[in-house]
This record gives C-alpha cells, sequence and structure tokens, in this order.
C-alpha cells in the first residue's frame, strides 16, 4: 500500500479526491489536512458517511507520505514553500492549482503580468496529462494536474494538430460549465439566488486564466468564451474549426486514432455528440462531430467531461497511478 | 404622490420592494440606501434595467418622506435608534424584521432568552396582516412586516379557530421554502452546490424563530418543520389539523368564508391544492384542504404563497396602502 | 376595445398570450380554443387563476372579432384554411409558426425539400420584426411572428450589416436555449429526466429549420449550433465575428444607434453582458458586445431575450399594436 | 457466475438495475428485454457507454438463466402468466411491480377496490425487504421488491414498533420524492415546464397507492402525504410520532440498535438529520431523529435514501445477493 497526504481537504476537488483515494485497493491517506475545520471529520463537512479526520497543517507529517495532492486555493501563498520542502524531502507532488502548468516562465509573466515565483519548479513540472504525456509522468517529481475547461479544448483539438488538418489555425471554443467549477470557497457568482435558472458568459475572449494551457499544448490560436450553467457537475464545450477544404469525417476519425487505446476516451460515430449526462460522475471523456461544409472545412466538435473527475480529481488519481507505478485505470472504473 | 425611503435595497426583500414601488402609480421613492453599494445603481447590483441611485444611511433624509421602510437584516444594532428616530419625526414606518412582531415583551423574552430591545416600539406596533388587523393598520404608525412562514400557517388556521372547529389545538405545520427565503447573504446553506438537487429539513419542532407568530395570531400550539427546497421562490406548507368529529368539507368552506372578499386570497375547492407555480411572481395566497377521516376530523391543508410578495414586499406595500389610504392593491395587481 | 381570437391557447405560447391580452387596456379576448381542452377554463390547464374558457375550433365565430392569433403548432394542416378564412373575411392575422417567414416561396423550397402550401400568402406576409419592419406590419392583413432563435441573431447582426462593417459575412451563433422552447409537447427531449442538470447541442451547423430567417433578414452566412439548457425561459446567444480590421467599440455602438429609441432593446457598455436573469418575464431584449482583437476585427456578442415574450407571445402583442393603431408598448410595460 | 435475465430494461429501474449488475463481481446478464426498443443497444436509449443488447420478450429464453427480475410498469398484463411460467420452469423472480407485496388477498381487494389477480403467487411471495425479512428471502421463489416511498416508512417506525414505544399508533409521514420514481414515461406531470422550479402535494392522505405496504409492515395506521420535488433521485420523509410520555433519546436509540449490524442503514446522532444529498447514487438509508417535547411524546423523524438503489434496484440485488448465496452486500459497495 503507498500513503499519500492531501492538503486541502475541504474543496470540492480535495472531497471527490478523498472519495476515490478511499476506495482505491493499493493506496491509504495518511493525512488530509483543513484549516478552520481541522480536528473534524469529513462527515462534519459533506454530505457523506466518510469520516477522514482532517488535520492542521501543522500535523500533517511529510515523511509518512510517499506522494502528495495539493488542492489549495489559487495564489495560496503557502503553496511554494510547501512544494519546496516536500520535494527536498523525497515526495512526489501533484499540484492541483494553474502555478506550474506553462512550461516557460516568460510565457507566464506575459500571460500573467507578472514572473513566477518559483522558475525552477517550473520547468521541472510535467503537464498532467496522460494522454499527451504519459511517459514524462511516470518519472516526474512535480506534476502540474491540468485546467478542467483546457482538457475540453486540448483533448480534441491536438490529434487534428497531429495529423495536419488545420487550415485556420484560430479557434473559437465556447464552453459551459457546472457551477462546481467555481469551487466551494462563497461568493455571490456561486450563490443560488444567483446562479438558479439562469445563463451567463463571463471572460468572454482572450483573457481567461487557462488559456494558455491550451494554446501551449496544441499549439492554436484561440478565442475562448466560458459559460455558467445552473447544473452543478460537467463541463461541455462547442469548438469551431476551420480545416483543410475537403477534409472528409474519415479523415477526422483517421486522426482520433491516436485515442484508440486510451481507457477514458470515447470518439462518438460522425453526426453524434456527448451531453453532460454521458459523464457526470464519471472518468470518461466523450467527443463528437460534425462537418458543416466540407468544401470549407468547416467543423463543430462538442466535447464533454465531468470536471471534477476527469477534469481534476480522477485525472489527478490517473497520474498517481503511472507515477507509482499502478494500473493506470486503478481505482478509477 | 406620496414620497417613501427604504432602509437597505440590495437584499432581496429591498429589491423586491423597489421594483413595486417604481411602478405604483401613488408613490415616488426618495431614497434607497445601501452600505457597501452606496454610490451604485440597483441595475449594477441585481439583473435589471431599474437604475434607482443607492446612497449611504447619512445621506438619506428623513424630512423628505411620509414613510419608511426598513429592510435590514435581523438583529442590527441600527434598526431600533432609526425606528425610534423616524417616529419622533412624525414619519410612519414599515419594519421587515421580526423584531416588532410580537405584541407581547415577556413572549419575547421567553422565546428569545433575551430582553427586548425596545419594549415601548413593541406595545405600539401593529402585525402587518392586512386579513386579520387591517383597521389597526390604517392608523398604525409602526408596522411589523409578517414572516413568511408564519402566514402560511396563521391564514389556513386562524379561519378554523374563529369557527372552533378545533378538537386537538396541536397542530403540525411541515412547510418547504424556495431559497430566496434565506436571503441573499453569503452562506454555505445557500451556495449553489450545496442547495442544487437536494433537500434538507432544519430547525424542527419547536425551535423555529417564527413560530411565536404563528401562536400569537391563531392560540394553537404548533410543531413546526421548514425545509430547504431548490427552487427560487416560493413555500409551501402542508397542514395536520384534527377537527372536531364530523366536521364536514361544506363547515370548512363556511369559516373560509370570512376569505370571501380578499383580494388575494383563493380557497380552492376541495380535494383541489396549490402548487408554488400557482403564486410564484404573485400576491396571491391559494390554499386547499382535503378531509382525511371525517369521524376522527382528521384534515390536511396545503397553503402557497411567494415569499418575497405576498410573504415580504408585496405585503408591506399592502400595508402602505392602507396606512396612506389608497387603494389596497394600488401597484400590486 | 378591439377584439381578437386565439387559436391554439392551451401551448405555452397561447398561454402567455392570454396572460398578455387579459392586462391589456384596449383588447378583449372573444375566444380562445382548445382541442382536447375544449369546454375546460385556462385555469383548469395552468397554474392561474385567469379563467378563460376554451372553446373547439368550431364554436370560434370569426365574425365576433377584429384579428386573430394562430398559435398552432408547427405543420398543422389546418393552419392554411383556417388563414384563408380569416383574410378573406376582412380579418387580420398574427401567425406564430414559422410557414410564413420566409419571402421567397424557392427559398422555402430549398431549404425545406418541399414546396411552399399557399405561396400566394407567402408574398402577402410581413415578416413580424417591428424593429426592422414597423411602417409594413401597421398595414399588413397577414403578420409571420418571428422565431425565438432567430431574433437573437438578428437584431444584433442587423446593424452591423447596415454599419457595413463585416470583413468575414460567415457568423457563428451559439446559442442557448430554456426548455420552453421546444414546446409543451409531451417528448423524452423535455421530460424531466432527461433534460434537468444536464446540457446538450442538437441540430448543430446548416440544418436548424429557423436558419432561413436568420440569413433573409441579415444576408450572412451562418453557423448555427442550438443547446438545451436546464432552465424553463430564455435564450442566450453567443455570436463570432469577423468586422473590418480595425473596428473600434466606438464605430460598434454607432452602428446600435438605430436602436436608440426602440423601447425594447438595451444595448450595454462595451464588456458587459446580459444574463438570462435580465430578461425573463420581460420583453427586454438586452445585448452586449467585447471586441477580443481589434486588429484582427474578432468580436464577440451576447444577447439575451425571453423566448415567450420577446421571443414570440409579446413580439405577437407589439405587432398588434402596431396593427390595430395602439400605442406600441401598450400592454407590454 | 449466476446469470439472470431482466424484463424491462428501459425504465429507469431496468436502467439502474443493469448499471449495478455489469459491475456485479458474481452475475452476467443473460439478455435483457424492451419492447419498442428491442433490437437496439442500452447506450442507444440512455446516457451510457453501457451497451448491453435490448431483445424482445419472445428472444428471452428463460431457460438461460437462474433468476429473472421483472421490472414492467404497474398493471401490465404480461406478468401473471410470467412469473407463472417463470416459477413453473423452476427459475426465480424479483418482480418491481406492487402486485405481489401485501400478503392477503383479501386485503388487497379491500385497498385497490378489486380482486387479486393471482392471489396463490401473493400467499407465496415474500416482501423483500432484507432488514425485516432476511431468512425468508434467501429461500423464497418470489421476491416482491419494495415500494420505494414505503421503505421511507417502514424502516425507521418498524423498531419502534418492536420497542413497543407508541403512544398513540397514527403516524403522519410527509414524503418528498424526486422525479424519477414517477418513472420514464410521458406525462405532463413528469415534463420539465410543469415540474422545474416548482412543488406540489398529490394523492394525500389516505389514498395512495403504497399505503398498505406501510400498514401491512408496521402494524400503525398512516396519514400520508406525497410531494414532487424538482430534483431527479431521493426520498426524504419528515415523520411526526406520538410516543409514550417521557420517551427519551436514549430510548429510541435503543430500539435503532437492531440496525447497528445493518450494511446499509446509519442512524445519525439526535438532532442531526439527513438530506438528499447523503444518499444520492449510494445504497445508504439513513435517519436521524429530535424528540420535541419529551413529556407528549412528541418525535420528529427524517428519513433518506435514493428512490433507484436503497428504494428499488439496489435493494432488488440486495435480496438476488440473498437468494444466491452470495455476500449481500456483492457488488452494492
Amino acid at each position: 500500500m503507498a500513503r499519500v497526504g492531501i492538503y486541502g481537504a475541504t474543496g470540492y476537488t480535495g472531497y471527490e479526491l478523498i472519495k476515490l483515494l478511499v476506495r482505491h485497493p493499493q493506496v491509504e491517506i495518511s493525512f488530509a489536512t483543513a484549516r478552520s475545520a481541522a480536528g473534524k471529520r469529513l462527515s462534519d463537512i459533506f454530505p457523506t458517511l466518510i469520516d477522514t479526520p482532517l488535520v492542521a497543517v501543522e500535523e500533517a507529517n511529510l515523511q509518512d507520505v510517499d506522494l502528495i495532492f495539493t488542492c489549495l486555493p489559487h495564489n495560496t501563498p503557502d503553496l511554494i514553500p510547501l512544494v519546496q520542502q516536500a520535494l527536498e524531502a523525497g515526495k512526489r507532488v501533484i499540484d492541483f492549482s494553474d502555478t506550474f502548468r506553462l512550461h516557460d516562465a516568460d510565457d507566464y509573466e506575459r500571460r500573467r503580468g507578472k514572473p513566477h515565483p518559483a522558475p525552477e519548479l517550473l520547468s521541472a513540472a510535467v503537464y498532467g496529462l496522460p494522454e499527451l504525456h504519459r511517459t514524462a509522468i511516470r518519472e516526474a517529481r512535480l506534476v502540474a494536474n491540468t485546467g478542467c475547461y483546457p482538457l475540453t479544448a486540448i483533448l480534441p483539438l491536438w490529434p487534428l494538430v497531429q495529423a495536419d488538418l488545420f487550415a485556420d489555425r484560430t479557434v473559437i471554443v465556447d464552453s459551459k460549465s457546472g457551477v462546481s467549477g467555481a469551487g466551494r470557497s462563497l461568493s455571490l457568482k456561486t450563490h443560488f439566488g444567483e446562479t438558479h435558472e439562469t445563463f451567463s458568459a463571463y471572460n468572454v475572449g482572450r483573457v481567461h486564466r487557462h488559456l494558455g494551457e491550451m494554446e501551449q499544448e496544441t499549439g492554436l490560436h484561440i478565442i475562448f468564451s466560458p459559460h455558467l450553467l445552473p447544473v452543478y457537475r460537467g463541463i461541455l464545450s462547442t469548438i469551431y474549426v476551420t480545416l483543410k477544404p475537403g477534409t472528409s469525417s474519415e479523415m477526422v476519425h483517421e486522426a482520433y486514432n491516436v485515442f484508440r487505446d486510451e481507457p477514458f476516451i470515447t470518439v462518438l460515430p460522425t453526426g453524434h455528440f456527448p451531453e453532460l449526462r454521458h459523464v457526470q460522475q464519471t472518468m470518461d471523456f466523450v467527443l463528437g462531430f460534425q462537418p458543416v461544409e466540407i468544401e470549407a472545412g468547416r467543423m463543430i466538435i462538442v466535447s464533454a467531461l465531468d470536471n471534477l473527475l476527469k477534469g481534476a480529481s480522477g485525472q489527478a488519481v490517473q497520474c498517481m497511478n503511472l507515477m507509482l507505478g499502478f494500473e493506470e485505470t486503478a481505482g478509477l472504473k
């Protein structure tokens, strides 16, 4: 049994992670930290019968574990020292924030408007997307778990880039996310009365903080419009691409053939599309596509995932399985 | 045109009140106060095109108005001085809190566990339920706008008390409320992820703070279980009563005949029940009942209202109309 | 008082229409027809206290009325004879179906794959969009009430066409609609269990039956992806356009200036977007836009309306007001 | 590996059953029948990647299986012959309808107003509630899977009956169910537009068809009010009992001690209540209680389950495990 620790167990991703790990046949949770909830149990905080104890960060003993998951809020100042300390102690780290996802410190600075807080860690980190970086993840000391929105664009677009099918490298990604994507922190944006029975766009165009990952992994120029859905789990993205004139449905299926042995990716027959219900509460990433005007190369792709599983905690377990030499799907089926 | 002022415009009741008042033919809003939003407009805060300016409390001029509405959070220390000051200045007051709803300071102290902060105001206040206290409201200087839950019990029960139909004066009120009843303040209880697609009971039995109003107005002994519904507006209460053996459907309809000229109350035919959709976004209070076992006197009543209109801001306007000598339904149809 | 008749009162658009007409100061409802519900009252079918009687078509007397609304299901064979009969009797007609929206019978045949059933009526009909065809509507005998999706594209795009701002005449319209857009007929698509807590795309690309209206009114080439939201009312469309290089925010606002006196259209400041809550239960059409890359002419527009009011029944009343010489906003504010 | 057959795979309970059985380590599905969907696969009908083939009833071979599940709509005339044929062929049967739940044919006739169609089967059937009838289920040829509403009353009340704690044997059960309880058949009652964002009571009092089971298993007299919640899964019941004066919290916990080794039942500490989120997508039955007025014996109990798992398909698998000699929790954790 491997031993793991979780920093930040009371957000939605921490909670989902614990639910996966308690069922995992080869792992045991050594500690799970919380701030205001330290001293309580998981079942005091969430609607679950799992009663994992929550401890203060000071009580978590790094020496007890082989690997840690850091599920702290974006921009927590504690993150960098914690990661450094863990790596120095020879522990492996899977981080859920967007701190280590870009490879290039200059790119980070240009996009965020401030220098990266620990460029030496940045260059060591591996982007935690097994379908693209499986070999590197196996060996990685520090894995940057991917963003949930970016996955819905990267996985459908990367095979088409590999197959050199693009005529226009500008791509429109119109994404719709459930509310759990905004986390469990209190804000009017996630207040029932401001979210239920409505729908809205936000941060449209070129400004969302996760645009960088999408462009890094695909090499494309992306126009990205996120929207907030009145559902709890799941992201569905509708993607508009202009491929080379005459690109057929068969050519696209052939490009997606690179995913044929992937345990968590399903490509639907032409003209079929996933809906959120297909993927909620699962690790499945499902995509479908429809050529719209073949001579003009116009195609629409629809992709969907559960943002808390394949889009966050489940994918982190997939990475952990690779890092610790387990079956890649262990605890995830 | 009468002139009114609103203290506390950025909660849900304040917002609904402004929406009603801007359409009211005989009233104009002289000021609407806010704390953190002072200096902004209503349309900056809510999804509305109404652009009423929001001012700090210090900028609100009591001399400008005939009547004020105080829509401040429960237990705000500013409330008592504000009400005193307004009454001394000869202004009339409709208060939305539960501070002035009980007539008896001893009853207040027994139920709340602390003395009433201004007993002299308590005895002057009128309980703002026009169907029971229309005459007193017309003359009142200070009206205590009713609670939303209590109305769903008082209106169906009071006529049966008047008609002396009860065999057992203990009544079970099982209430289900939309989330807007919990207000716009941030709390996990109103976070989308904790409310959506779930349902729960809270404060069951004899502990809810609005039990006192129900018992004061009906003289009954009430077991009250509130529940939180994943809808935005509306309360539906299912009420279990034991009437005198042999009480017939006709006798109950006769008791409800006291409401026959009420503009906002509808009693459905026997065996028909309201649902939330009947009353959402309206001033209608709708009730239906079903004798279950006539020999045993068992009857079930279902009542429904929109908690923000007949249960709060609309009823406040109804009281204002009485106080200012307008048509009782002005601005409410 | 003008007298009107409604054919098809038990669908969602018929119901909304009656709710508007009973409050309209210059109109009275002479009859409202239903099929299986004939003999009942509106309050037997819908959660309303409005008790308009529902009669069989045979009992509706065309001679009693000045104008009829036909709110029948798409493709009802009864529609054409009914419209012909009404026009011959000198009555004016507002039709809710998509039968009379295209001007050109050839265009209709090409898009639908079958000849138009009454081309002579087609050429007489006026497309019922007051903001574009106000003068023609005033005189029209037959008005084709617009589709709800098309409006969300036509109103934001037409001013930019007028101002000759397009560099690329292909436009992407990604629309998200509440479930009421699918009507009240029973289908798995509108079953709670298949719609709630999910989200899906359908008929993407070039296949939706309302594409023709959008292209006719704007002269643009449109890629259209409708999606089904788990909300009841409202449509929000996110629109991706490529304007001439260097088109500034000011130039776009100037183009939208054509709407400055429109009672039901609001253009938000640059970078602000409507959400569904702004428009639900109202006649307001709200749009906002954001230049994304000015040199490349890329812009994103977001528009929103209530599909049952500005998108259907409210707009029909707006047309009726024009046709009968009333104030355009009568009964709609 | 045991082999099982499913009759009626395209309702919600059939679908949930297949999802459980495909993961069950000791069972394989020999056939799953459908009517209009025969010839398709499960993944054509539901949002799942499970592609179990659906066959017509005529193609299902009873000889292939050890046990069948009959998940047919209530009152299907085919049910009785099918069950008879299976029992004669020596197969065991778990039936999901309410046909075999009452032991007494006279009681059935009195409650339903018509004679039981196969009284000889009725007397052979075992009520499929393992917590009360574990031994009988192991040996049963025909198990009547329980109703979902009844469970929420029987499990909390039966231990209190055993402990002889009741002062008044009339009990009020106020239940709130998600929409999936109404099944997948099309009706206005389950249309999104008639269910979403509303709440209603139906069949209140003494008329619901599942009252008989509750009274048979508890021996109490029950007043039952079901309500329809705008959620998909789960039932929460609020139960009002009058126990013997002075019944303490400890005495109640002692009565519930009979459940201490039950794998799927959790009794919360006094004053804590389940909410739907605790039980959705799980086999857990959770209950909590609160003494309200101890001298008067008044107590409120809240119970919750997932109507499709512990309330239907999961419980059927629990029964199957007992019947086939497997670990009771196999495939259910």
